[in-house]
C-alpha cells in the first residue's frame, strides 16, 4: 500500500485522473513522459501566461460551506412584497428535494439526444402545456431567460412576423405599465438595432402612427387589471400586433391574451415554486397564435413517434434555431432555464388547475383584504380593479411607511416618494397582513370587502385538463412521478457525457449545496443593499476571480446566458465605436467554424455578418482573413472568435490574427466557450482578446440542468469597461457601468452563482490550473486511443488537440452507410450519452471528455467506440446491411429486446449488452429512434392524449 | 372543474387517496356509505378514545421548517472536542447528499427481498468487509444500534459463547478504561439478567475468580492506547472470551483486536462519515473470530448465487434471528442502523485505506501536537500514548479551563475538577490547535515531538485492499457509484411497499431537511445544556405530544429501535415489582402470534415467557389465557400484547384480557407496532395498558433506511414514570427517571427526531385521526377487493380488519404449488415489493397499504396480485407446470429474457411485462431468484473477488 502524505484536497475529488499510474498510461499512450511536457507541446508559447494566477488558496469543502455560510449571514431574509415580477412563492419541498437537489435532474444537458431525454421532454412539455392553458395560446416554448429579454424577443418576433405593408416598419409600442426593467432592456435592444420604441399610456388608447407592435403587461406593474381587448382590437385593426406580457398565477382567474386577441404572451414563471434567487434564474415563457410557430424563437419541445411507433418526444423545429441559422435565426438563445421551467412544471402537475386557482384565489382575497384595510384608513389606491399588488398613493411618506415595514421585516416598493407598492403572493400570511397594515398605521386588518374583479376580465374557461395536471396530488405520486420522469435519461449521474464544446464536467455537491439556502434563495433582486451585502460581496469577489483567470479588467455577470454575454460583448465594442465618433463600424467577421450564436447575436448587436472561411487544417484561412480586413477596413467593428478553435485546436496564430484586427481599428471578441482549455495556461485578455463571455455553466461548473440556467458573464478590457451592462432597474447601481441591460435584473441569474465561487475557491489557482492540464491529457487519450478507428480530424502543429477531438466518419459512412447519428444513437445501447454530432463539421462527432472523467470511464467509451467500429466493419463485411444492423436499429428498448417477434440479423444479446460489463445495470432507452422530420411535419407541442400510448 | 375552497393541507399531500371520489370508489367496494361508518364498524366502541386528541393546530411546510429553523437556532454549534466516543467528522457532501438526503437509500426497507436490495446489500457487506479488515476479525455484521448496546450484546454473546466449565459462570470484567456509558448500560443489563460485573483496572492485571468475559476499551476513554495482547492471552488462558471495543479510525494505525487475540470487537463507526446527531443514530458495529458467526446477534449479509448461478447478495443465517428464535434468539436486535452504516461505507470507500490512513496521521499528528505544546507549559499528560484523546491533570482548574475553551468555541471533556479530556478529530484546524492551547494559557503551539505510538501497538498489516475500496475517489466516481447501487433497489420512491405490521409510509421532504442542517446535526450528545436548548425543547415537546397521543403519561425517546423500547418497557415493569417488594414476578405472558422479538425482550428483560394460544377466530385464546393467569398468579409479571394484533385485527375483548391480567397482579405491555390504525381514535394508555413502545419509523415516518435507523420510544402510566430510562452518562440527567438506561446516549437517536416532530405538527390532531382513517379504508378496499382471489384469513367482528390484512395462499399452494415466496417474487417483475411474507402464519403474505398510497397504486397491485392468480391457475389446468412458471422462475432479470437461449413455457413478454403499464419504465432485479440456503451452508461474508462475478 502506498500511503498518501496527506488527505486529498477538493481538486483530487474534481479531477478524474488523478493517480499517477492512470495518468502515466495515458501520458504513454500519447508518446509523453510527462504532463507538463504534454501541455507545453500542445499549448502554443505565444499565448502561454507569464506567471500563475493570483487566487485565494484552495479551500477544503467544508472551509467553503462555513465561508458560504458567512456570506449568507450577511444576507437578511425578509417578508417580500416589492413585486414588480418577482414574487415569493413555495418550492414544494418534495421538488427541492427531487428536483432542484438531485443530480439526476441538475446534471442532464439539453435534450438534444431526446431517445436519453424522455424525462425532461415530458416535464418541459408539461411546462409547455401550461403556458399554452394559461394563456389560451396554442404553442409555446420551453422557457426563455427572464420575463425582460422574452418581451425584447416578443418584440422581434413582430417585427420579423408582420406583414402588414404599412405597419411593418412602424415603431414598437410599450404600455407604461410595463415592468421598468422590461421598457430598459427594449430599449436596449432597439437601440442596437435602429427601431423606434414608444412607451405610452394604452388604457388611454394608442398612439397615432405606424405602429409594428404593442406590449401590454397584465396584470400592469401598477397592479391595475383591466380589460385589454379594446385596444387589442384596435391595434389590430391598424395592423400591428399585439404581446402582452401576462402573469401565469393571475391567468387562473383572469381572461388570458389568448381569449382577449393577443398574438404572443410573455412573462415569467417564477411564481410558480421558483425561489427568488436574488433575481434569477428564472424560467420566462412566451406562447403564440396559430401559423407563428415556425418564427418564435427558444426550444419546443414537440411529439413524434419512434422507430416501434410509441410517442416519443423530442425538440421541433430546430431548423430555426440559431446554430442551425446562424445570422438568419429567429433569436441568439441558446441555453434556457429548462432546470426552472421544469420545476415549474412540476409545481403545476402538484397543485393541478384546483390547486392554482385556491393558491390565487387566496393571494386576491389577500389583497383585497389589503385594500379595504387600507382604504378604510383613507389612504388612496391607484386602482380597484388589482389581482396582487396595490400602489397606495403615500405622499412624500413613502420612506415612511417603508421604513416602518421594514422595521417589521417587510419590504415594500418604493415608486416614487409618494407612492408605495404591495404585492400579495402564496407566502403572505394573516401576521403579514397585519404588519403591513401597522407600517401603514392603519389599525386591524378588516374583511375583505368590494374589490372583485369586474366581470369582463374574469376567467370562464377551463384550463389544465391533461391528466397529468390531475393526477399527482400525493407527495408520494409526484415524488415517484419525478423518479419514473429522471429514471428515462442518462445525466452525468450515471455516464460520462463527452459533448465536445460543452465541457460536462462534475458539478460538485459541495458548490450546490448553498444555492437552496433560504438567506440565497430567498432574497428580492430589489431588495435594500443593507440586507444583501453577502450577495453583493459574493458576486464582486467572483467577478475579480474571474477577471484575473481571463486576464481582463472587468467583469459583468449580468449576462444569463452565453448568448447573453455575447451579445453583451458586442453591445460594448459597439458603444465603444460610437463614443469615439466611429459609430459606422457594424462589420463583424466571424470564422466559418464558429458557433451559430455568434452570427446571430452579432446581428442582434446591429452588426453585419462577414465570414472568414477556414483553412485545410481548421485554423482561420489568414489571407482570406486580410483580405476581409481590408474590404472592411472602414466599418469593421470587430471579430469572433472562439480559442482554443471549435477545433479543438490551439491555433499558434491567434496573436496575428488579433494585431491584424485591431490594425484595422477593429476590437477582438474571444468566445469563451472553450475556456477549459485556457484557465492557468493562457488568458483571452493577455493574448489580444478585448472582451470575451464566459459559459460558468462549462467551465466553471454550473450544472446544465437539462439545457438551463446559464451564465455568461462579459469580461473586458478597461477601455470597454463603461460599455458594460448597466441595470435594468433604475433603483439599483452597476459600480459605474452604463452600456445598455442585458438582463432583467442586475446580477442576472444570481442564484447560481454561489457554484463557480465556490469552484473556483475549492480549487484555487494550483487546482484549475491542474484540472486544465488534465482536461487536455483526457482529449489527447482519446484521439490517441481512437485515432486509427476514427481518424481525428484536427490537430494542432504538435499533433496534438486541445480539450476536445473531432472524430472524421466521413470516410467510413461512404464505405458504410453508417452515419454519425447511427453511432451516437448506438452509444445509447452502451449507456453512454452521444458526443457532439455533427457540429462543427458534418458527419463528425466532436469528443470532450473533461478533467472530471477517470480513465475506467474513459476505457469504457474507448471500448464502446471500438466495439461500434467493428459493428461497422460487419456492415461492410456484410454480416448485415446498415438497415439491418444494430447501429441503425439502435438504441433498443426492453421491449424491442424482449419481443418474441424478434427478427433482427444480430442476436438480442448483441442489442442489448453489446459489453458484458452491461448485465447488471443496463439502462434501457423508454423508446427507441425517433423520427424527428415526422414530429415537425405534424406539430404536437402539448401533452398529448393518454390514449395516443395505447397499442 | 371542481373548486377548491382552500389550498391542499400537509394531510391532503401525506395521505393517498384524498380525492372524494376515490374514497367514494374505495368505501363502495368495502360496501360502507361513509368513511366514520366504515370506521365505527371496524373499531370496537370498548375502545374508541372520548374526546379528539388535543395537538397543536396543523402547520404547514412552510411554517413547520420556519419553527425548526428556530429550534435549530437554539442550538449553538461548537468545535466538539469531548470524545468520549462521538468525534466531529467530515460527511463527504456527495454522501450527504446522494445517500442520507436520497429517497432512494432513505425510504428502503429491510433487505429481507435481496433480489430488491442489491445496492444497499452491497453496501452493508462492504460496510462488514471493512469492519472485518480493520478488526482483523473474520465475521463481522450490518451494524449494531450503538457502542454500549453493541458491548452489551458481546457480553451476553460471550457468556452464551463460552463453553469452558470453570469460567462459563464466572463474572464479565470491564476494564476502568471502558467508556462510561459502556459501563453504565452492561451494568443495567447484567442485573436483569443477574450475573456478576466486575470493573477493574485491567492494565494492572485481571481480577481473581473465574471470569466468563473481558471488555478492554483501545483506545481507552482516557486516550491511552496500550498493548493488550498479554492481558488477553492471560484471559484466555483462564477460559475466558475477550471482547475489545476499539476505535475504527485508530485501527488503520494501531494492531486490530484480532491480531492481538480478542474473540469479538465491537465499537462505532460514526466517526467515519456520520454527523453527531446529538448521539444518534450511529452504526455500532460487531466483529468475531472463526466459529462465532452463527451466535453473533444483528443482521449479516452473505454472499450466495442466483437462479443463473450469478453471485447476489442476502441476509444470511436469518435462523438465529429474534423473529425466528423468539425467546431462544441471540438477541432481540430487529432494527440496525443500515443507513448509517451505508454512509460509513461509503466513506470508506471514498477514502480508500490511503485516505483513511492519511485522517488518522493527521489526527493523531494534531493529537501529538497538542500533547507537545501543552507538556512544554508544564501541564501533565495522562498517557504518552496515545492516538486522538489526551488526559490532562490540571488541578483544580478544570472549570476554569472548559469555560476558556467554551468561549473559544470549543467543547472540552470535564472528566473530574482536576481532570480534562480532549479528542482531536478530522475536523480539527491549526486554529483549534491555537485556541486549545490559549485556553490552557500553553502559548504558541509547538510542532509534534515524540509520543509516537510504541512499535508493539503499531499495526503493520494491510487492510482495504478489494478493489471497491482502491476504484472510486472522484467526486463523479462515487456520485455513480451510489446511483448504481441504488438503481438495482427498489424503494418506496418507485413503488408502494405494502409490507404488514412495517407501515411504509411517506417520509416527507419537510420531515426529512432540518436533520442535516448543521445545527442539529453537529451537536456532541454531552455538550453544555446551555447550547442545546433548541433540542431539548424539540424533544420534550415530541414526548409530550406521543403521551397525548397514546393516552400514557410520560414518554422516554431514549431507545433507539422497537426492541429497546420493549426492553425498556419490560424493565420498567421489573422495576416496579421490585419496588413493590414483589420481584418474584418474572412470568411474561405472550401471545403465540406475536412478533419474535416480543420474547426476546422478555428474556433480555429478566423474565420467563409463558406462551398463551390462539384461538380460532385469531384472537387470544381466553381459556388458555386464563389458565396460564391462575398457573403463574403469584409469579405473573406481565402480558405483551400487540394491538391490533399481529392478525390484523382489533379484538374487542382487548380491556377483558387487561383487566384479567391486572387483577392478577400483572402488568399490560401494548406492543405499539400496530399504532398506526389507532391514532386518534384508541390510546393504549386508556384501554388498558400499562407500557407500550412506539415505532417512530412507523407510524411517525421515520424512514426505514434499508433497516434503520429506528427510533422506539417507551411510554408508560405515571406508576411506572419512575423506572423509565436513565442516563447512562452520569453528567446529564433525565427529568428524573432513574432506570436502566437503554442506549449510549441520554436521547438515543436524537438526530432522526425532527422527522416526526415534524409530522405531529404538519398534520395536527384532525390530520393524524384522517390518516388512520385512511390507512382503515385502505387496508379494507384492498381485502374487499383480494378477498375472491386470495382469501383474507382474520377478520374482526364486523368482518372487517384494522390497517392491514392476511391473504392466505395456504389452499392454492397446496392445490397448484405455487408457495407464498413464489408470489412475493413474481411480484417484483410487476415492479412491486412484496407484502410480508409468511408472519404471523406460513404461507400467507400480511398487506398494509398504509394512508400514503393513492388508489391507482393500490389498484395497480391488486392487478398484479389478480394477474398472478391467473398465473396459479395456468399451473393448476396445466399449462405450464409450477417449476416452468413465470412464478417459480421469478423475478426474471433483463439478461434472463434477452437471452437467445430462452427456452421457457411462456413467453418473454410474460416474464417481463406481465401488464401493459411496465413497458417504458420496468425494473428489471439485477439477480434473479437467490439461493438463500446455499449461501448459509457456505457463509460468505465479505466483498467477494472481482473474479467471482465472470461469467
Amino acid at each position: 500500500m502506498t500511503i498518501q502524505s496527506s488527505v486529498p484536497t477538493f481538486a483530487d475529488r474534481h479531477i478524474g485522473a488523478r493517480r499517477q499510474s492512470d495518468i502515466d498510461a495515458m501520458l504513454k499512450a500519447v508518446g509523453y513522459d510527462s504532463l507538463d511536457g504534454l501541455v507545453d507541446s500542445a499549448v502554443p508559447d505565444s499565448i502561454r501566461q507569464e506567471r500563475p494566477l493570483k487566487l485565494d488558496s484552495a479551500l477544503s469543502e467544508v472551509e467553503v460551506l462555513n465561508a458560504l455560510r458567512t456570506l449568507a449571514g450577511k444576507n437578511k431574509t425578509a417578508v417580500q412584497m416589492i413585486g414588480q415580477g418577482y414574487y415569493d412563492t413555495v418550492t414544494p419541498p418534495v421538488i427541492r428535494r427531487n428536483v432542484l437537489e438531485a443530480p439526476a435532474w441538475y446534471t442532464a444537458y439539453t435534450p438534444y439526444q431526446p431517445e436519453i431525454s424522455q424525462g425532461r421532454l415530458e416535464a418541459l412539455l408539461n411546462f409547455q402545456t401550461m403556458v399554452q392553458d394559461l394563456t389560451a395560446l396554442p404553442v409555446a416554448n420551453a422557457s426563455l431567460l427572464d420575463e425582460a429579454t422574452a418581451v425584447a424577443e416578443a418584440v422581434l418576433l413582430m417585427r420579423r412576423a408582420n406583414k402588414n405593408k404599412s405597419a411593418r416598419d412602424g415603431k414598437t409600442v410599450l404600455d407604461a405599465d410595463c415592468l421598468p426593467q422590461t421598457i430598459a432592456v427594449v430599449l436596449g435592444r432597439a437601440e442596437a438595432l435602429g427601431f423606434e420604441v414608444e412607451v405610452a399610456h394604452l388604457s388611454q388608447g394608442l398612439p397615432s402612427g405606424d405602429i409594428n407592435g404593442v406590449v401590454l403587461q397584465q396584470p400592469g406593474v401598477s397592479g391595475r387589471v383591466w380589460d385589454q381587448s379594446t385596444v387589442i382590437t384596435e391595434a389590430k385593426e391598424r395592423g400591428a400586433l399585439v404581446t402582452v406580457a401576462a402573469d401565469l398565477l393571475a391567468l387562473t382567474l383572469i381572461t388570458p391574451p389568448g381569449e382577449q386577441g393577443a398574438d404572443i404572451a410573455v412573462g415569467s414563471a417564477q411564481r410558480l415554486g421558483v425561489p427568488l434567487f436574488f433575481g434569477g434564474p428564472h424560467a420566462a415563457y412566451m406562447a403564440v397564435r396559430e401559423g407563428m410557430e415556425r418564427t418564435l424563437p427558444g426550444r419546443i419541445v414537440g411529439v413524434s413517434r419512434d422507430n416501434a411507433g410509441v410517442p416519443a418526444y423530442r425538440l421541433a423545429l430546430q431548423t430555426r434555431e440559431q446554430h442551425i441559422r446562424r445570422e438568419k435565426a429567429t433569436s441568439n438563445i441558446c441555453t434556457a432555464q429548462a432546470l426552472l421551467a421544469i420545476v415549474s412544471s412540476f409545481y403545476a402537475v402538484y397543485h393541478g388547475p384546483d390547486g392554482l386557482k385556491a393558491i390565487a384565489g387566496t393571494v386576491h382575497t389577500n389583497a383585497r383584504t389589503l385594500a379595504t384595510t387600507l382604504r378604510a384608513a383613507g389612504w388612496e389606491l391607484g386602482s380597484d380593479s388589482f389581482f396582487d399588488t396595490l400602489t397606495v398613493r403615500v405622499p412624500r411618506e413613502a420612506s415612511k411607511v417603508i421604513s416602518a415595514a421594514e422595521a417589521r421585516g417587510i419590504n415594500l416598493r418604493r415608486i416614487d416618494a409618494d407612492t408605495v407598492g404591495i404585492s400579495v403572493d402564496e407566502t403572505t400570511t394573516p401576521e403579514t397582513l397585519s404588519a403591513v397594515s401597522a407600517a401603514f398605521g392603519a389599525g386591524p386588518v378588516r374583511e375583505a370587502a368590494g374589490f372583485e374583479l369586474p366581470g369582463e376580465v374574469l376567467r370562464t374557461s377551463d384550463y389544465l385538463q391533461h391528466p397529468v395536471f390531475n393526477t399527482h396530488r400525493s407527495e408520494t405520486q409526484l415524488l415517484r412521478y419525478i423518479r419514473r420522469l429522471s429514471d428515462r435519461d442518462l445525466a452525468l449521474d450515471r455516464t460520462m457525457i463527452p459533448l465536445g464544446s460543452c465541457t460536462m464536467k462534475l458539478n460538485a455537491t459541495a458548490e450546490m449545496e448553498a444555492i437552496s439556502w433560504p438567506e440565497f434563495a430567498s432574497i428580492h433582486p430589489f431588495a435594500p443593499d443593507s440586507q444583501t451585502e453577502g450577495w453583493r460581496e459574493l458576486i464582486s469577489g467572483l467577478e475579480a476571480d474571474l477577471a484575473e483567470i481571463t486576464g481582463y479588467d472587468q467583469v459583468s455577470i449580468q449576462p444569463n446566458a452565453g448568448s447573453q454575454g455575447e451579445l453583451a460583448g458586442l453591445l460594448a465594442i459597439r458603444g465603444y465605436h460610437s463614443s469615439r465618433g466611429e459609430g459606422q463600424r457594424n462589420v463583424c467577421l466571424i470564422p466559418a467554424s464558429a458557433h451559430g450564436t455568434n452570427a446571430a447575436s452579432a446581428v442582434l448587436a446591429g452588426m453585419k455578418v462577414v465570414v472568414v472561411a477556414t483553412a485545410a487544417d481548421g485554423t482561420i484561412d489568414h489571407a482570406d482573413l486580410n483580405a476581409k480586413i481590408e474590404a472592411n477596413r472602414d466599418v469593421l467593428s470587430a471579430i469572433m472568435i472562439t480559442y482554443p478553435s471549435t477545433h479543438g485546436v490551439y491555433d499558434a496564430d491567434v496573436r496575428e490574427v488579433c494585431d491584424a484586427v485591431h490594425a484595422a481599428g477593429g476590437q477582438v471578441y474571444v468566445d469563451g466557450a472553450n475556456l477549459n482549455a485556457l484557465v492557468g495556461l493562457a488568458q483571452p485578455g493577455k493574448f489580444g482578446g478585448d472582451v470575451s463571455h464566459l459559459n460558468l455553466h462549462k467551465t466553471f461548473c454550473i450544472p446544465h440542468g437539462g439545457g438551463g440556467p446559464g451564465v455568461g458573464p462579459v469580461a473586458a478590457k478597461a477601455h470597454l469597461a463603461p460599455f458594460m451592462p448597466g441595470d435594468a432597474n433604475s433603483q439599483g447601481s452597476t459600480g459605474g457601468a452604463t452600456g445598455v441591460p442585458i438582463s432583467a435584473s442586475r446580477f442576472g441569474s444570481a442564484g447560481v452563482l454561489p457554484i463557480s465561487w465556490a469552484y473556483v475557491k475549492l480549487m484555487g489557482a494550483t487546482g484549475l490550473t491542474e484540472a486544465t492540464k488534465s482536461a487536455l491529457l483526457a482529449a489527447n487519450y482519446v484521439a490517441s486511443r481512437l485515432n486509427e478507428h476514427f481518424p481525428v480530424l484536427y490537430t494542432g502543429e504538435s499533433g496534438l488537440v486541445a480539450h476536445e477531438c473531432i472524430l472524421d466518419l466521413r470516410e467510413l459512412t461512404a464505405r458504410t452507410g453508417v452515419t454519425a447519428e447511427d453511432v451516437a444513437k448506438r452509444l445509447i445501447d452502451f449507456g453512454f450519452h452521444a458526443p457532439t454530432l455533427s457540429f462543427p463539421v458534418a458527419g463528425t462527432l466532436m469528443v470532450e471528455p473533461t478533467e472530471s472523467e477517470d480513465l475506467a470511464e474513459i476505457n469504457r467509451f474507448i471500448e464502446a467506440m471500438i466495439t461500434i467500429r467493428r459493428e461497422m466493419e460487419q456492415v461492410a463485411s456484410g454480416d448485415f446491411s446498415v438497415e439491418d444492423s444494430p447501429l441503425r436499429n439502435a438504441p433498443h428498448t426492453a421491449a424491442a429486446v424482449v419481443s418474441s417477434g424478434w427478427a433482427r440479423k444480430y442476436p438480442r444479446e448483441q442489442a442489448a449488452f453489446p459489453v458484458s460489463s452491461l448485465t447488471q445495470d443496463k439502462y434501457f432507452p423508454p423508446v427507441g429512434r425517433i423520427d424527428g422530420a415526422a414530429g415537425d411535419r405534424n406539430l404536437v407541442c402539448s401533452c398529448p392524449p393518454l390514449e395516443s400510448f395505447e397499442n
